[in-house]
């Protein structure tokens, strides 16, 4: 199977697992789930669900369990996202190609989605499903997991940082710290659940896998930041140069384009090394390093 | 032991509890977690938790095992007063008698303190606690409680139609409705957290405590319209009338004070029946029936 065939049959299993995690949209309150619809479901990269699946190849995770992992994985970024996009916050207007949830419906329903997809995440993951519901353990260490990557000490951690550096000059390092929580933390989580999700890995294996996200997370963010200053915002989907404009630092503003491109490369290089105790059996993971470097969106 | 003794040797242990379960104020990043333990300490009349305790008494659940379920049920409480005091929502000054959190801190810091305490929630029910991490089924069953009770088809769901039914005139159903998911939910939780904090209960056990619930929740909403009507801010530590004023329907709105405090005793009754299979046992949760419908803030 080639990556791309490999990468839409994955992306057709998460959209499907979405839509069956999700409360159908009349379920009572029906707008809120209609909301909550609009927020998740056909759009973004889906780049944790990739991560979770490929990670889960590495311990014979089932498929199943995977869908539900990577679902609850998706379910939290995209609340971050709803929440991130509000007036009180980065006041974005278009996200995925679309306009954000407080700008189709309104901020109070854009408070409530974050909140609801928060909770249906940790619902997902106790949910009755293959691989997952037979081992308590493993639903037990996912929830952990998740909860410690998306609080204080990760993504809204993260959030936390990167709001009271606006207008602040940062060293490299603090810039490093904001990310390693904002969006490495979850990004990680997604490599872990993956494998955790199948037969129990050993300490050296998450070792490793740690320090492949950990490469990835940066790479990610390394390019996120090269995007905002050269990609047009219909191809983003969202805003472009808009953390410039918001005087928010970034690699490019601190350590320039060019050495930005660099950087990218370098964290390549270290994801592929890092998977080396595994072999061909982490060809995805390896690959997916390269799709969020030479991503164009 | 009197009443009043239990209550403050539960509120005593829950109080070193959440202190225990917060990330401490000097943790990074710290801005997040002083605003955080600013929301969650000294404050309220921690219902839940005193629900959860008492259900567990049922059981026999080892008292750590409770702390944790009811530091979970408390800062899933708390983030949902933060989210709903911002000014998009219902734009609150005082809780608990001090300053709200966007008003002590700022609106992104109330937002980020919300989704936070959410998280750190399922943080606490995975934590290392004896009786809870020794049994992976406990922990995976109390997530799947409070993640259902908090959800869209919970607690969010219940601030969602509340939203939407502002201005409107609802029928005394649609009220109840609204409230059995925006209070009574999360108060099933915590009486049905204690509980299956425990030996696992029997179906009859769980279904005779959501009826104890069910009375109790309702009750407990009954009681919250007459005291806005009746008590002073200073008493309530939160802005007294203020339903009236945005135009909310309440019990007293819709079928007057005298019926509602009539409801309230009812309801009361109705929590007493519920436990009688219990005997002695459930004196706990009897006498907090009592301190539901009888408060005065």
């Amino acid at each position: 199977m080639t990556f791309d065939q490999w990468t839409r049959q994955v992306l057709d299993r998460v959209e499907s697992a979405l839509d069956h995690y999700l409360p159908a949209a009349d379920v009572l309150p029906a707008p809120l789930h209609d909301a909550m619809r609009y927020a998740v479901m056909g759009g973004g990269k889906r780049v944790r669900p990739l991560l979770c699946h490929a990670a889960g190849e590495l311990t014979n995770a089932r498929p199943e369990a995977l869908d539900a992992a990577a679902c609850a994985l998706e379910m939290i970024h995209v609340y971050s996202l709803v929440h991130d996009d509000m007036p009180c916050m980065d006041d974005d207007d278009m996200r995925r190609g679309k306009p954000t949830v407080h700008v189709k419906y309104d901020e109070p329903t854009a408070l409530l989605v974050g909140d609801a997809l928060q909770s249906q995440a940790f619902v997902t993951l106790t949910s009755d499903v293959p691989g997952l519901s037979d081992s308590a353990s493993r639903q037990a260490s996912l929830v952990r997991e998740l909860a410690l990557a998306s609080g204080s000490v990760g993504m809204a951690g993260g959030q936390a940082i990167d709001l009271a550096s606006v207008g602040h000059s940062l060293t490299r390092e603090q810039l490093e710290t904001m990310h390693r929580l904002k969006t490495g933390a979850l990004l990680r989580a997604s490599v872990r659940m993956g494998a955790l999700a199948g037969e129990t890995p050993s300490a050296e294996s998450l070792a490793a896998l740690d320090k492949y996200a950990a490469a990835v997370g940066l790479a990610f963010q390394v390019v996120d930041d090269i995007l905002d200053v050269t990609a047009d915002s219909a191809t983003l989907g969202k805003t472009a140069g808009k953390d410039a404009k918001d005087g928010k630092p970034t690699y490019v503003s601190i350590i320039g384009l060019d050495a930005s491109r660099a950087l990218a490369q370098q964290l390549r290089a270290d994801a592929h090394a890092a998977l080396e105790p595994f072999g061909a059996r982490a060809q995805r993971l390896a690959e997916l390093a390269d799709l969020v470097v030479n991503r164009v969106s």
